[in-house]
């Protein structure tokens, strides 16, 4: 189940892109006030056999809005609670002024408060049954429509859908099934392509190490040593007591099967300072320094010493991650990321549609060799929920690599952030933009310097109409007008 | 329940399109040879609690075609069984050979023998939950899929969906949905607004009403003025009996309702004839002289007549829809059109997406004033089914007017055809083609004169690349290179 866990810290940031450099010059910015509201939504969009209703909840922020005419920018939810996706995503907040723009923020089905069955939503595959991508894109849908009937002054303005990740995917194919509902999309770090085999399944863990590989001397390569020290120590009683003790364990590992928990908790925790890597210091996942791998790397400079020696500075590492603040008393294996992030829901959406194969090797990365082996997978969801993953459907579905017929989508990633998805060109109908100063968070300041080299090269601009600078503002020009 | 019964012979018939000039010269064509194949499909493409498949039907002609770079001509299944479909869509069994094109019929769920529970389908909301354009179309992408995958030679071959009435809605919404499987569409007689208030509810009716008006003096008036003269009549028994008797009806009227459902039979044989009203001898509903119409209203030139003379001229024209070969024993008020049609599955999908206002005023139509109820409808509708309709799911879903985004759909309809759409361009990225001279059919030579003047000024060819003139071939042009 390595491959699920660390999927979910994956999807779980928001977006990528950047403030227009006159507004933004300083840290992340805040959220400003914005009104929470309810919509009730059909339990069952695609059937009428279920005719209950839930309530989804949405976030409206309309202090800039110029009516007629502004834009609504529409925040296609993730897997989380919405008000942490509005709170982090700075570059709505940023625009909004400028652009006269309303910002909406709707929540994903099965996240936050929006619990089709209460309390009861995660209990069986019954209930979890209308969790999914398709249920979520016609909530966002009637709730457009909603939107723009019922708020005077909406019925003419455009709508752009925007998400980060997971929510990326969604808003690039809100626009795909609705192009009706939204004239564009930006769709930050969003691994469309994470799925069959249109990436190699080693390639995400490839990038995250480079991202260590080029952050200290000794780095990846203590990490991947980690590995077989823990493996050695957790052959005996006195090793696992001595791993529980070192690395300050709230709950000790008591045999093979903990230390493998202990094992999977570190490699999400490298994962995710890949995914905030920031060059200031902020607190998105964690409360962190500026660019914390370099930090993390500072401890992992030999990577040649004795496994406890070793053990002992990868637990200040993580230290680093999971206690910044100083504050911890003990490290959870439980946890690695926000807990904001539905972790069940994640999972359950991961075990059906969400089949995104991963790899390591060991070799090309710095993790322990684990091959992507789908029926073990398969098992692993049936044990669990009853249900069995359709790896192909998310293709048919959405198209892969072949979506040339679409138009308005701008698909953008950050240099910094170890997203595996490189774009062909040219994508005769899509705007490829790619960030290059960007990490997997959307309030970054320009002014950054470079951090992930290997990007430098793959920079695509293509666009139907014109090619846009990753220092344009892509609100101003004509990018979104059909 | 005068709405729903309306609604399903409309959208009965196959597609619209004639055969190229130079092709067809005669009469409608017959089908060739083809293989009967079925696929296992998902019962439930949008939840992963129900996990059973069922045996999609689908039929396949690939005499004519040519590996790698052939095309595929996809039939987008109706509300019936496919065999019929296949054996009523000479146009597409014309082109084949000048198009090297392999011909595929897929069977929509739930029709023919495409019965995701077999013989229990139909037994409750239950079992009939998975009945939706949204799961169709799901079953015609996994389709494309296999084929695509499965066939040698067939993994480069574009895929352009066709289709008439309902089917026609499918191909457009196939295009607009999954626009990565299918190059273009060709939506024959599909009536896309037929929805929400796009169109008003009685020009439907008010269309056929014209038919009938320029095929004969007092025609309409006739009809206009039967149903005042049957309310008179079954007021009381010996009425009943008379009428029972008179219009050799199998079984005989005992009470209002049953006279309710006379009319409802007139009303929906009008209807048909319209449909069919071809300008040659043919048998698609059912076996009928050329210009049907014309004959009928040779029998209703005096409207004036009194009530028994003017129902027994009202037998006479339908005597000649029912019996025009004189083989029916008696007239069976609960059928009026062919067998081949699964009238209760398009019954449920009426009571569910497909709820399309209809309404009749005596005034500028022929028909018995009857008013679109919705809550009447939808009390109806659960009486029955137990599921309420939902009006607007279905604008939410396909975009309504608002479908400029799309791209490579040719919508046409005949001229004698009673659709009630009527485009307003400019569509940016639509073809608009209006085939002037052919009704709901396939197979209409162009040689046969206008028989729908009050179409010839709503003619628009309108197209992105290129204006579409209606005696060109649509495949020997770009229409649908990307």
């Amino acid at each position: 189940m390595l491959r699920l866990l660390l999927v979910l810290p994956l999807l779980g940031a928001a977006g990528a892109l950047p403030a227009p450099p006159r507004l933004r010059r300083g840290a992340a910015p805040a959220a400003g006030p914005y009104l929470t509201r309810y919509l009730s939504q059909p339990i069952d969009h695609f059937g009428f056999d279920e005719d209950r209703t839930f309530r989804q909840r949405y976030l409206v922020a309309d202090q800039h809005w110029k009516k007629d005419n502004g834009p609504i920018l529409f925040y296609t939810g993730n897997e989380g609670d919405i008000t942490w996706f509005c709170n982090n995503t700075g570059f709505m907040w940023d625009v909004a002024e400028e652009l006269n723009a309303m910002l909406v923020f709707a929540e994903h089905r099965y996240y936050g408060e929006s619990l089709p069955f209460g309390n009861e939503s995660f209990s069986d595959s019954k209930h979890l049954n209308y969790l999914t991508s398709e249920q979520a894109l016609a909530d966002f849908a009637v709730l457009v429509d909603y939107l723009k009937t019922t708020i005077a002054g909406a019925r003419h303005s455009p709508v752009i859908a925007i998400g980060g990740s997971y929510g990326g995917m969604l808003a690039a194919w809100f626009r795909m099934k609705y192009p009706h509902m939204v004239v564009g999309a930006v769709a930050a770090s969003a691994p469309v392509w994470q799925f069959g085999d249109l990436v190699p399944c080693g390639a995400f863990f490839s990038i995250v190490t480079n991202d260590f590989k080029k952050s200290g001397t000794g780095c990846s390569e203590s990490i991947r040593n980690s590995w077989n020290a823990i493996n050695h120590l957790s052959s005996t009683d006195a090793g696992l007591q001595w791993l529980s003790s070192t690395f300050h364990l709230c709950s000790p590992l008591k045999n093979l099967q903990d230390a493998a928990v202990l094992k999977n908790w570190l490699s999400e925790t490298w994962v995710n300072l890949a995914m905030v890597n920031y060059p200031y210091k902020a607190d998105f996942l964690q409360p962190l320094p500026a660019w914390p791998i370099q930090e993390v790397c500072k401890f992992l400079k030999d990577p040649r010493l004795s496994d406890k020696l070793l053990l002992q500075n990868i637990f200040q590492a993580v230290n680093l991650y999971y206690n910044y603040t100083g504050e911890a008393l003990c490290l959870d294996v439980s946890e690695t990321a926000t807990k904001n992030l539905g972790q069940t829901g994640w999972y359950y959406q991961a075990c059906t549609e969400m089949v995104m194969p991963f790899c390591t090797d060991g070799v090309h990365d710095m993790f322990e060799p684990e091959k992507w082996d789908f029926d073990t997978f398969s098992e692993e969801c049936y044990r669990l929920w009853g249900v069995r993953p359709r790896p192909s459907w998310i293709l048919s579905m959405y198209g892969g690599k072949n979506i040339s017929s679409h138009s308005n989508i701008i698909f953008s990633w950050g240099g910094c952030f170890p997203i595996s998805f490189k774009p062909t060109p040219p994508w005769m109908f899509l705007v490829i933009w790619t960030v290059m100063r960007t990490v997997h968070h959307p309030g970054l300041p320009l002014r950054a310097p470079d951090c992930n080299h290997h990007f430098n090269k793959t920079t695509e601009k293509t666009s139907r109409r014109r090619s846009t600078g990753y220092h344009q503002n892509p609100w101003s020009g004509d990018i979104f007008s059909t």
